[in-house]
This record gives C-alpha cells, structure tokens and sequence, in this order.
C-alpha cells in the first residue's frame, strides 16, 4: 500500500485541473444585490449536465470515513459533472485524478476540504466516493438526470492509504 | 399595515403551490449507495432553467432582518425557478404569493424555515427577497442565467409586517 505524496488543504488554484471550488471568495463575481442587504457571489462552477440531461439537486448523507482509510476504487461520471456542497460544516476528504491522466497512483491527489468548501467536479474527473469526517454528514448534490449509463468504476491496482491525521 | 394571517412552519406541504422543499426527509426518494456509506436523497426540486436558459450556483450572504420587518415590495423570476438553501444552519423567513394568484396582502403567506431546510420557488412565484435572521447567513442558490429579464418588481399596495416572534 502507497500512501498519497501529501494531504494537501484545498484551494481554487490547486484543484483548477478537476473542478471549481464553490465558497465565499474575494477572487469571486461580488454583487450587491437586494437593496444592499446581500452579496451575490455569482456563477461559482461550471455545472455541465452533458448531453440530453438536466442538472438535478440530490442531498447525500454521508457516513465518516475512520483514518486510516484506504481506497481501493475511484469512479468518474462521464457524462456530466458532479458538485459536492457540504451542509454539516464539517471537513471532508476528495481524492481526485484528473480526466486525462491515467488512474495511477502518482497521479492521484488527496485534499482536505473544510466546511464552508464546497466543490465541482468537472465531467469525466476520477474521484473516489464522499469521505465524510467525524461525523454522518449531509452534502447538497448538483448531478446529472438523463438517458444512458455515467458511471465508470474502477479497481486501484495499488490500493492507496490516507494516513490518520490531525484535521 | 397588516400582519401577516399567520407565521407557519414551513413544510412540503403546505409549501406545495410555491415549490419545493429541499430536506433530508422519509417522504423522498432514498436510495443506498457508495456500498452502502451514503444515502441519495434524489432529485428534491423541479429546477427550470427557462428558454434558453442554464442552471448556475451562486452564493448569497444575506445579513439578518430584524423583527418586526415591514415588507413593502415582492419579486418575481418569470423565466426560471430559483432555489435557496442555507449554509449557516439558522432559520429564516420566506414570504410567498402564488404565480397564479393577485399579489394582495391575503395571498401571501409567511412561512418560518429552519436552517436544515432548502426551497425552490417556481418559475414565476412571487417572493420577498432574502430574510436571514440571527447573523449574516449564506444561502447556495440555483437559478437561471440566460438571455433577456428575469426579475419583476412590485411594491405592494399595503405593506405587510412581520411582526416579532419567538421562533
């Protein structure tokens, strides 16, 4: 078993390759809107609801991954993207290698999300299912509904460890 | 002014003509995925994104109303539903006007909605605009971007307060 290179904290730049990061943000589109009673943050992904398919809102719930954990498979949705916004502000694990590399190891990146983080990952990205922490946690699900399968599944051929660690 | 015929907890139910509820709830579809970590509460909302239109996510940051809070205008989004769901796990207030009924003070109701609790308005349904209370809170919002206008304002005949209450 091959733990991960590091655990790194994410951010919009390091996760550019798979996704967007959904959070409040000054690098965001800031409007004031409502009379000035509220800021809009505009427009934080690029939700793709690929061809035929609509984008449809789902809440998962998850329960929390024990460190160690190891990941023995990834999944990635072809068709579509997938956005992840948590709702119990508890931080979470995403594992992720991007659509264009191939599934190995040294390819594959671990970040610790927190709570206010939401993320989208773009059509195609390799991730592993949701890795909640301490906790059974609810996440809002922005996802695909249309005709056809999209869902690729696939065995690790090394199974990869995330270590325990202070979060 | 006039105050509101009363303020009511919100549920599915009685939220039927304006939208959607958006919760954890046994009412909706539940199905176990992710071998079994996680259950997909599926499909919540009838988002529509309108004629040319596209589902974005957006992050509204809301300060809080104070009570009593006279409302003295509604809007509307002809084109597209609009959904919020809170990221700050406080309640909030919601006031709504069917998309098929005059907007006059006894068709609109005031519903009370705690902070597990996301709704979608539908396309057309008259709404005030955002009423956090207790503190500054954010909201994920879904709604449409797309060609032409999308919001109707109209300042109401008689304002209706929301006076102070327990909740």
């Amino acid at each position: 078993m091959i733990a991960p290179y590091c655990i790194q904290a994410l951010t919009a730049e390091l996760f550019a390759d798979y996704g967007d990061v959904i959070e409040v943000h000054e690098r965001n589109q800031i409007l004031s809107i409502n009379d000035g009673n509220t800021e809009r943050h505009h427009h934080l992904a690029h939700l793709d609801p690929g061809p035929e398919g609509q984008i449809i809102v789902s809440i998962f719930r998850g329960k929390p991954r024990t460190l160690p954990f190891t990941m023995t498979m990834m999944e990635r949705h072809p068709k579509a993207s997938q956005a992840f916004i948590p709702l119990s502000n508890q931080p979470y694990l995403i594992a992720v290698c991007a659509a264009d590399q191939p599934l190995k190891a040294e390819n594959i990146q671990v970040f610790l999300a927190q709570g206010h983080q939401g993320i989208n990952y773009n059509t195609g990205v390799w991730h592993h299912p949701l890795m909640a922490l301490n906790q059974t946690c609810d996440f809002l699900v922005l996802d695909r509904e249309g005709p056809g399968p999209n869902c690729d599944v696939v065995t690790l051929d090394v199974p990869l460890t995330i270590p325990a660690f202070t979060y």
